[in-house]
């Protein structure tokens, strides 16, 4: 039971515990602010990935001000922590309208719609001034106005622009297609098809009256290896603070840039069949699951050096609500007693670290997350 | 923003929320109470489904007494709510012998061991007395010794049966594969065969001298299912307080019986691709899918009718974090609105409520789960 890297030694890790590596998290933010600086855009990272206020000063630290959110609960949550420029980048909720109106109250908000049922309804709801976007599907298929329905953003944007309290902030999209790419090359493809659109759109709207209309991009893919940002306003990656193995996948991070892992006690070993039992499963990791290089599903890979290093990984084959499955070699097994902490890489970092109430640092440090906060 | 089913009207709901049919869920224990009964075991439900007190009381009224839990801290939580009988049916976290022991001290506590390693750990740290299960694999390959292992089956038992401390309680088993039937038939006869090793593991113990060696199973599909409970002492079934559409895939129960569904307002509709877009996501329904009859990988089934009557569905054909895609059909979706409720059937309803830190009943009653308390 003494065989925990150390750095997670002294952490006194008893059940399954969302770790972070604050230093990789860090450089992670810093280089996408230089890549958004250099491109000449601004950054408003979607913070819906850590959802914790402690790992959001880490952004501030750097000289973000301006930040995205999944939901209008996020919004309020982080408005607490002194953020004042925040855009919910979600369709907006009617069943939310009083809250958002409190919020615009308090800070400068940014909401989204892709209809005009939805654009009157929040145009007649809101007394104090609101950013709204016109949401824009390139191609992904999610929400948004199809790019290329001339019409209807015509007509959506001029009921944004029609309200009195709503101000048109521009059109915004989220590209979900770059995650189906394994190249930088296929990433950059992806990304400038649909940028390409994106400045049809502008154009169009510029052409009827839109006196400003601001760009707003989002995939973390896209904007960690895109090298054309022409025409665009702002950058919305979230994921990229602490990457996973589906960012390794797509060739937007190395392995050595996953800053979050789940340390799990082994709790069973069983040689003879090649497995090692973790106490930790869908409900630590999520069932979210990817397929590996090899072609075989799995929920994660287990590092016994993480964040020493990387590799050698043992994947994790199955997961139940507490139990997680590695396939584990001799070699990678040797020595390896029950109660021993291995670290697991998630599929996906954003699914993870919406299980826990707080993360704990390599340092030590607790952060609570807005899982916490709301329960305070 | 009208057109959500009457019993839903006035439980105010704005965001996702986990809704519960109290009526069904009591219809639920009440028939596995029946069962049970009527096959002389006694049942020991599993409570990681609802992992909620107020649940819990639901089972205490039908005169359950003995629970299941699959983490320590969940023993705690239901421990704080005057459950005295409690089994621990996870294996041994040797990082948690310090909690177990101070836990062991307040109630009947059962935990289970796998390995002579994990026997003789538990039996060193132990003060107060502790009842040890054996666990037993049958076949499913998660955790257990292999049920025709009879070396090590008697040598772990000996490990429990000579330590002082420990109450050699029988074996305990768990049968996933009851889960990949499709008719009664196949469970029936999954569930047989599992119980006829278990019987000859008790055997192969009773004549090593282990006097008491009780037998415990555990799978929702066998204890809705089988016929055949002879020499079975006690069920841990979970699943069936809420059941869920896997549920409804294994024959276990029907649509009626799901007594716990999302309430997702509608964000978006998409007439021209037949998709209408949900505020429920992966952190509200889980990622865990299922191949629906028609062969498709869904993530839950949408009704405009729940609780009021199961279908008809249109089904989750897609989840991100905060966004439920469906498709719908135009008959599904005539007269839909923006800001309307839908309610959809969970994949895995243990799975979706460990996202809650509350549910809602229909009758508008607020039941805290253990994750609201862990914050408290």
């Amino acid at each position: 039971m003494s065989e925990a890297p150390r750095a997670l030694e002294k952490l006194n890790i008893r059940r399954p515990t969302l770790v972070l590596d604050r230093a990789r998290a860090v450089r992670n933010i810093e280089r996408m602010a230089a890549r958004a600086s250099s491109a000449g855009v601004a950054l408003r990272p979607h913070f819906k990935t850590h959802q914790s206020l402690g790992v959001g000063r880490w952004f501030r630290d750097v000289g973000v001000s301006a930040i995205t959110v999944s939901s209008v609960a996020m919004a309020h949550y982080f408005a607490g922590d002194g953020w004042t420029d925040i855009t919910v980048a979600f369709p907006v909720n009617l069943r939310e309208l009083d809250d958002i109106a409190a919020l615009a109250e308090r800070v400068r908000l940014g909401v989204l719609v892709d209809s005009r049922d939805a654009a009157q309804a929040v145009g007649r709801r809101m007394g104090a001034p609101l950013r709204v976007w016109l949401k824009i599907d390139t191609g992904y298929g999610r929400a948004g106005v199809a790019w290329d329905d001339g019409a209807r953003i015509t007509a959506v944007a001029g009921d944004i622009l029609g309200a009195a309290s709503l101000e048109f902030a521009g059109i915004l999209s989220y590209n979900g297609l770059t995650y189906r790419e394994r190249t930088a090359e296929g990433v950059r493809r992806v990304h400038d098809e649909a940028l390409e659109k994106l400045r049809s759109v502008r154009e169009l709207l510029v052409s009827r009256g839109a006196v400003a209309c601001a760009v707003s991009i989002g995939d973390t893919p896209g904007a960690s290896l895109a090298e054309d940002f022409a025409g665009v306003d702002e950058l919305r990656p979230g994921n990229f603070v602490f990457y996973d193995l589906t960012q390794v996948g797509t060739g937007s991070c190395a392995s050595d840039d996953i800053a979050a892992a789940v340390a799990c006690p082994v709790v069973g070993i069983y040689p003879e069949r090649g497995r090692v039992l973790l106490y930790g499963g869908a409900v630590h990791l999520s069932a979210e699951s990817m397929e590996s290089e090899d072609g075989r599903v799995i929920f994660g890979q287990a590092s016994r050096a993480w964040p020493g290093g990387a590799g050698p990984f043992a994947p994790v084959v199955s997961v139940f609500q507490e139990h997680g499955v590695l396939e584990a070699d001799a070699q990678w097994a040797a020595g390896l007693r029950l109660g021993d902490l291995v670290c697991v890489l998630p599929v996906h970092s954003c699914m993870a670290c919406n299980l826990y109430t707080e993360y704990v640092t390599l340092d030590g440090e607790r952060l609570g997350t807005i899982h916490k906060a709301r329960e305070a």
